[in-house]
């Protein structure tokens, strides 16, 4: 009855010839997952369960918290308890130290948040410099054409449950690398990112990111604290993610629909003619 | 170059036929927002301009610090600073107190993020107890089934920018009470709760709540702290909104597509046959 990701419910539909019907629906699964860092409580967010190591070692990238595999000593979860899964505890390796600072403030976030506990905009963008990227780190058209496709093609869930978000990275030739999907966007992003990190490959500097939905802001930081030059979005991008790429020197691609796409920020990265 | 809620930057855009041209492109403002009560920094969310005294007021409803006009005092900016219009300063009536042990936690909160500082899904479910309803509080599928064309034709940037969440709220009869949008689906939602407080409307416990997006958790929840006992949204809810709604007496609708939707719980005030 319950699948990775997917719970189900006895409903009502009522069906286009205006019958109404019982039915099993199918439903994206939102749980409460609280990341701890020894005995404290960093945050809780809203998640799909399942890859909830990936998850948290993402979102530490993106806190700023950790950037190399081995600063994560290892993950565990409460010995007892009902609600033992929604909670994971990361051991961080000897001398790692967590700037309260940055950190204390964190609360619950919802299954949508990705930047609580930040003290302001220009304090994430200290904590992340600029992309610095290589000449050769471009894309061409096709490939990027050739990503929505792909990424729908290795999600699964959506389409039965259409509440899903899915996130992943791809290299410069469109190979996927990881792809994950999350009842939270920016859940997905740090799944992804977070299976980059365990798996040793940060920083991501030649690779892309493609969203499902929207580019907001906090997609842009968290592609930036991986160091991923390029980011790209089905749907819209907010101004503050526009405005974040071009500072940081990301390239941000939305409304990538084939055949057509806008391109918001350095464009130098897409390669209008094959070499 | 800039109206209410929307941004624009010139961008390239790939057409149909494969040819690149500069394109003027509207995108929806995110921007933070502070939310302070007196000296204290509440929460920080990231929304669309506009209306930011509903979306504190809202916030406030559904964190559970507020409930009646009268407990707000006044709203107020800061007189001076670059960032002053990303601040808001809620003034609470005399002898209301904010219990920090449900706020202390609060950090930024994103654009798609709703119960930040919450210690515990189950604080949340003891703060606000289960609807109480009358009998007659009951709307017919024909209503219903209007509410969708009738929240597109009260937003107007959806269509424009592709990037923004829309809520509203109606009586049982299908009539219009308020709408909002913001690119945070919890902002949106907090702007029609708090222009009802506002108005002095609260408890809502003779309308509907109409989300464009899916129904999360958090939506039920800022739905429950307002008292509206019918919640409708246009896409998925997750497991976790169903089985609050179910906890909550609250009559959740889903894929709300007309001549088609799905009833989640509590179909008891659907009116299947006119009276």
């Amino acid at each position: 009855m319950k699948e990775d990701g997917i719970g189900s419910g006895q409903i009502i539909r009522r069906k286009e010839d205006g019958l109404l019907e019982y039915h099993r629906d199918d439903l994206t699964i939102e749980e409460p997952l609280e990341i701890r860092i020894g005995r404290k409580t960093l945050a809780t967010t809203m998640r799909t369960p399942g890859h909830d190591e990936e998850l948290a070692a993402g979102f530490l990238v993106s806190e700023g918290i950790v950037r190399r595999r081995d600063e994560i000593d290892q993950f565990s979860r409460p010995d007892a308890g009902r609600n033992r899964e929604n909670i994971i505890t990361v051991q961080l390796a000897e001398g790692v130290k967590v700037k309260l600072g940055s950190a204390k403030r964190f609360g619950t976030i919802s299954s949508s948040c990705g930047i609580c506990g930040k003290e302001s905009i220009a304090a994430i963008r200290q904590n992340f410099p600029p992309i610095v990227s290589a000449k050769d780190v471009r894309i061409d058209i096709e490939t990027l054409l050739s990503l929505p496709a792909l990424l729908r093609e290795l999600q699964g869930e959506f389409t039965r449950t259409g509440g899903i978000h899915a996130a992943g990275i791809f290299d410069l030739r469109g190979k996927p690398k990881v792809v994950h999907e999350d009842i939270g966007r920016h859940n997905a992003v740090d799944k992804t990112i977070g299976r980059a990190l365990l798996a040793g490959q940060l920083p991501l500097d030649r690779h892309v990111l493609l969203v499902s939905g929207r580019a907001s802001f906090e997609i842009m930081q968290k592609a930036l604290s991986a160091g991923i030059p390029i980011v790209a979005s089905v749907s819209a991008p907010s101004t503050l993610a526009m405005k974040f790429a071009r500072e940081s020197n990301q390239t941000l691609v939305g409304f990538l629909r084939p055949p057509s796409f806008n391109v918001y920020s350095h464009i130098e990265r897409v390669e209008i003619e094959r070499s």
